[in-house]
């Protein structure tokens, strides 16, 4: 891409298929927010359902809403949505817990499903929590049982041997963007007797994902990212059905039982995903979700990613003209095809930038030490707000704004 | 408690303390809803605290709101404000997950400072969910390290042996309404080395609670029954400061991490009560189980524990002035010092009447196979609701209108 045109940045957002989407949430004015990869923004119809939620589901039918209003299917219902976007065919997808928890519980039926195997190998730049989730794994079945094994991407092919039980993998690395191919590797993990768990935090809802055609084993992933479903929504889980008569998950509660309402002494799995629940599903949430699932009802996900490589290329092709913006080094894979639906660049100032970003009205985020991140959410990310985010990054840097003392402050790691 | 008029039972309602509470909720006209056990009525803040979650901080402030909202702190400042509820010092209450799960990182902890023994013992009549996610924690330490021993309620003192390493009670059984003496037995258990678990879920926001001054070390309990919490709310657990310097949890996520945003390879848990959060906090249902809970601020629990006895007393003392509801039998405890805040009849067409009850505006519960439950929630339950309930249960009964076909369809136990 060589030099674009004000005009022509005009030209794509008119004719951008997805245009109309973005007014379909409800965007606070004169801010570009481009961090809808750590929370996505709020789908209009929220509000409106929440409030139905609330007031004529919880307040005037009370509990016999869980008929009524088809609480207790909300977790397959909405699990169902979830899994149209990530290529998963009925019955395979549950929305439930946090992505955390959720890990914990496919990554036990994993280890439990390869007998004789105890290595559990992921990488080293992988989402701290997943990596957390199995040294909790670990603490509760005995390190002789369940070893970790992290390994830096370049070596990762080659760490596919026949003592590794289960490969887990984040699809899109949270801090570069990189994204991995699922087919190849759960192929390679395939042939080594290797079962594998990934993580769509960063790429449920940003991209096309085709766990059943990859033929995947366990898949979890995160409901406020890029499927926009509110500061801390459920979570959901993928287990494949080929799996399911043979698996089992240690957070043994009752809504995962084959009949939670027989109130039996003795737990006895569900047969399907639906032994994957545990506690009462969170229904207000899980509501929300679901209505924020609709806005994509019509979307057609190659067409989300042909838009989301767009803006990224758009991206770094108006920072790479401006000489001022060579202090920003690309810490995400050059390649389109290897990213994910975000970017990052390493500055030492980066907390600085950040914070000078959001006080002129550009949301992005840091991550320590020295990252920029910037999400697109191509549902309602616009090609003029890459180019007036690339035209405000060129003012703090060549200003040297950052420094200013109200940006330059220590930054705080809690 | 002897005849009472009609007139009695006006002034009851109208020189009631708590009478004025009822107006901080959204109840439907027309329905007496003595469910409050099983799903608490919506405190009209709700709907309020909601917009304001969504519209203003979710959709306007976005990302930013996870400080300038305080979101990072909610499971902490909601955990305090169900500690004032529960006779617990600040820093030993925090609000995540659900139950079940919480269940599961207590009882992990329990076991793992109990190294010697491996006995979980629990009541045969506990709620399922408890008693399966024992189970569940057997499967993964193995039965060797985990060996399950539930008993009758008869025998518990004397099954408190030296090989018993947790004993796990609900303080209020969820069928009966019994009401177990805390103090007593965690104390009988500690005396023979044994921790003790209690469940809160039917007891936290009905009746006063002393975890403190009990010496309890471990609780969970539920945010939608009488904390009102909404659907599917967040739960809670408490850990004992003493032993907060010891103890251990599995579901290592990364918000239990001492420092969660510094994004460490390996997993250093929090040094307090924080080691217990798991995954991202659902904020929006946790913001709405805060608001729910300021409506507590002003109540006195010895105050509200004082109306639940006498509208459990008057509902029993109207049951047993009518003949014709003679075929009901009382299943809870007739002394109420023993009894939570519910109450449990035994007929054998206890479904039908259920449903009746609901169709004559009336919303109890059943339980398979031949339990009715009365949920007393002095908040918002009033005296008249108690008198025109047993009208319609003695209407219902005597003229059998649970007969009806619409009424006398086969249970579905899903």
């Amino acid at each position: 891409m060589n030099v674009v045109s004000q005009a022509q940045i005009e030209q794509w957002d008119k004719s951008d298929p997805l245009g109309a989407k973005r007014l379909e949430f409800s965007l606070p004015k004169d801010v570009i927010y481009l961090d809808g990869n750590s929370l996505g923004a709020m789908p209009s119809v929220a509000t409106e359902h929440a409030k139905h939620v609330l007031e004529q589901q919880w307040a005037n039918d009370l509990i016999i809403s869980w008929n009524k209003h088809k609480w207790i299917d909300l977790p397959l219902a909405v699990g169902e949505k979830i899994a149209r976007l990530i290529g998963a065919a009925s019955g395979q997808v549950i929305c439930c817990d946090s992505t955390s928890i959720n890990l914990f519980k496919v990554l036990s039926s994993a280890m439990a499903l390869q007998k004789t195997r105890s290595v559990v190998l992921s990488l080293s730049g992988n989402f701290p929590t997943d990596l957390y989730m199995v040294e909790g794994l670990a603490s509760v079945l005995g390190q002789d049982a369940c070893k970790v094994k992290w390994v830096d991407e370049d070596i990762l092919e080659s760490a596919l041997t026949t003592d590794v039980a289960v490969l887990m993998l984040t699809q899109v690395d949270f801090r570069s963007g990189r994204l991995l191919n699922m087919e190849r590797l759960t192929n390679l993990a395939h042939q080594k007797g290797i079962l594998v768990v990934w993580d769509l935090a960063h790429s449920a809802g940003a991209l096309p994902i085709a766990l059943d055609e990859c033929q995947v084993d366990f898949a979890v992933g995160c409901g406020y990212k890029y499927l926009n479903g509110g500061p801390g929504a459920p979570a959901f889980l993928y287990v494949a059905k080929r799996h399911q008569k043979n698996v089992s998950q240690p957070l043994k509660g009752w809504m995962g039982h084959k009949r939670p309402f027989a109130f039996a002494g003795h737990y006895q799995p569900a047969e399907d995903i639906n032994q994957y629940l545990c506690g009462t599903p969170n229904v207000i949430s899980m509501s929300i979700l679901e209505a924020a699932l609709d806005v994509f009802a019509d979307v057609n996900m190659h067409q989300l990613r042909e838009k989301s490589v767009a803006l990224s290329e758009l991206f770094i092709a108006l920072v790479q003209k401006e000489p001022q913006l060579n202090e920003l080094s690309l810490a995400s894979p050059i390649p389109a095809e290897l990213r994910g639906s975000q970017l990052a660049f390493r500055h030492k100032h980066a907390h600085g930038i950040c914070q000078a970003l959001i006080k002129h009205g550009v949301i992005a985020d840091f991550r320590a030490p020295d990252t920029l991140r910037f999400g697109f959410t191509p549902l309602y990310t616009r090609y003029q707000d890459i180019a007036k985010c690339v035209n405000i990054l060129t003012n703090i840097i060549s200003q040297k704004i950052y420094q200013h003392p109200e940006f330059n402050v220590q930054q705080k790691v809690t």
